[in-house]
């Protein structure tokens, strides 16, 4: 598959084959095109892998690094009156959908014969970037904000990754960037420009069982990387005529930090912690301009909640036999207001992804769940 | 689909429409078979769930009970010249194989309309039952040993269950069976005669990605829900006439648990302790003599691990992407042996069950990983 990396802001073309992430010229984010989308025909994917590479003629990869990401279940429940589609994300193989994007960037890797990649970030992407990396074959340089948990830095060592701690996650980000002149090469996710190519897919797997896409899509953001990735896969569909009706997207944020809510409409609980959000908290996201642009071309908003949303969606989710971890909450939490200021209305279909597993946490989750 | 329940020792016969778990004659474990077996079609399962229930048409309910189990990552790694299919049962919804049981078993209660019921474990199987009881407005008690980890007691109370602890797991298991007399149907796994049934969609998604079977299947064996389910499966297939050859079934256990060792051929560490694979230790199984019959049948043995086994192959699993716990590496352990005593050749193909998560217990992954 023919691509090239474009910056959005100076319009600077990039040729795909060889690695680059942000603009030599002007330092923006690059978005990565295809030259051409072949149509997908889903007679043709029967008794196709259930994982993400289903999907491969729309991938911009020819290696496949496969841990067995995607095909994630897709559990319908109705919820006031609304069709919820609950996609199971915190079934991949780390744990959250984070493995689509890692999945896809070690492809990349491996196709450009490199050796040693990095990433900064405390959680989800870290564990599955370091888990893909060592996987197949590369060093992995994880760096992480000095107060992330213990556990977290260890199960990245555990999975074969090198946790480099810095005094923040800004310390992180910048410190990963620079990496790349001890020879390593910066993939993190917030400016990694695949990225959202593997997320996308998530988008082709519920058009696959639906035949259709749902009214509404909830999606718990701070990075972008699963908002752009969606977004990204609702405009394929589109362009290749198989989806005509446009989903409403909307992002969802937390009390402490929501960047998107002075570019947005933004509706929900704007005081108060939200702690237990330690999935959401990129505070200065390099492509926020690219979701206000997205979240405006598909009517889209920004719900923020709070603690006390999260927890009360939590026990609901934990009841209803969802173990995820207090980040995957929001989209619930969310849920309620968007019924609430009759953003979604009853009868409406509404796709909420549940993005990172609970089982890592199991101590705060039965801490959280039988509180009160 | 009809079926009845069958008393594999006198020969009794029950009708399906009620639950029965246990001969009311000779006290003896039931089976149940299927009147008749429609062939299944893969080009029929085009567009169909990522789920067990895609193969609807060999399960014996009509209602469906999901929370996304099965349709689980199938990932192929070359080991010492051997093609290893890693199917990835750990990624299912409460992080075991076991939900495949424990759906097809809360179907069946919706059908006949319980309301209450019991299981007994200490570990995947009552939170896996646990919480799709309570995902399903059904009241759910799990006896387990007082020796249980705390963390798992309390994860069953947050799904939704309740624990009732008792002396030892044998005591766990009597109690279960006797809360009958409080009004509870007892649908424990260890004699349940509907959970082979969910179990045996393995086989099914195996042969659809595959086509085919492979040439031996190895599997970590306890109660032997898993064990026989794969072997219902494969028999299944072959009645339908989908597959030819037989794949050789071998069973996994260890060292302080070895119930197999004395009935069938047994191979590797019958020294040492098994600590590590705290997910299969019941000693004295009602299906003992089901399973021995299945390996006969399938040119099967058994291969016998230890913790000195078993952690060296969990370091390598954790190192080659797979977080899952130590009771799911004694498989990879008894493949060394497997092929060291030529029982696998090189070039043959072996599935490799990978049973539960190791997200549940990161902290006993990290200490096993990064020892020695």
């Amino acid at each position: 598959m023919e691509f090239e990396f474009v910056c959005r802001v100076c319009g600077k073309r990039y040729d795909g084959s060889v690695w680059v992430w942000r603009c030599a010229s002007c330092g923006s984010t690059l978005s990565l095109k295809l030259r051409e989308l072949p149509k997908l025909r889903l007679e043709s994917l029967t008794c196709r892998p259930f994982n993400m590479w289903r999907y491969r003629e729309v991938l911009p990869v020819k290696t496949v690094a496969s841990l067995g990401e995607g095909c994630t279940p897709l559990v319908t429940r109705e919820y006031m009156g609304v069709r919820v589609l609950y996609k199971l994300e915190h079934l991949n193989p780390t744990g959250s959908f984070k493995d689509r994007g890692s999945a896809i960037t070690i492809a990349k890797a491996l196709e450009l014969s490199l050796s040693k990649i990095s990433e900064d970030s405390s959680g989800n992407a870290g564990l599955s970037m370091a888990a893909y990396a060592s996987a197949f074959g590369l060093r992995a340089r994880i760096f992480v904000p000095k107060d992330a948990p213990e556990g977290k830095k260890r199960v990245i060592v555990a999975v074969g990754g090198e946790v480099v701690e810095c005094p923040s996650r800004a310390d992180a980000n910048r410190r990963a960037m620079e990496s790349e002149r001890e020879g390593f090469t910066y993939v993190g996710h917030l400016w990694n420009p695949l990225y959202v190519h593997g997320t996308k897919t998530v988008v082709y797997e519920v058009f696959e069982e639906l035949r259709d896409l749902p009214d509404t899509i909830l999606v718990p953001t701070s990075s972008g990387t699963l908002l752009l990735g969606i977004v990204e896969g609702v405009k394929e569909l589109m362009t290749m005529g198989l989806v005509k009706s446009r989903p409403r997207v909307i992002a969802v944020q937390t009390s402490e930090v929501c960047p998107l809510k002075n570019h947005v409409k933004a509706y929900g609980s704007f005081e108060g912690s939200s702690r237990l959000a330690d999935g959401i908290r990129v505070t200065n996201p390099p492509r926020l301009k690219e979701m206000v642009d997205a979240l405006k071309e598909f009517n889209g908003a920004v719900i923020v909640v709070n603690d006390n949303d999260i927890a009360k969606a939590l026990k609901e989710l934990v009841k209803m036999g969802f173990v995820v971890e207090p980040t995957s909450a929001t989209a619930l939490a969310a849920l309620k207001y968007a019924i609430d200021y009759r953003i979604v209305d009853r009868g409406e279909s509404v796709l909420l992804p549940l993005t990172g597993s609970g089982l890592k946490m199991l101590d705060k989750i039965v801490s959280v769940v039988s509180s009160r």
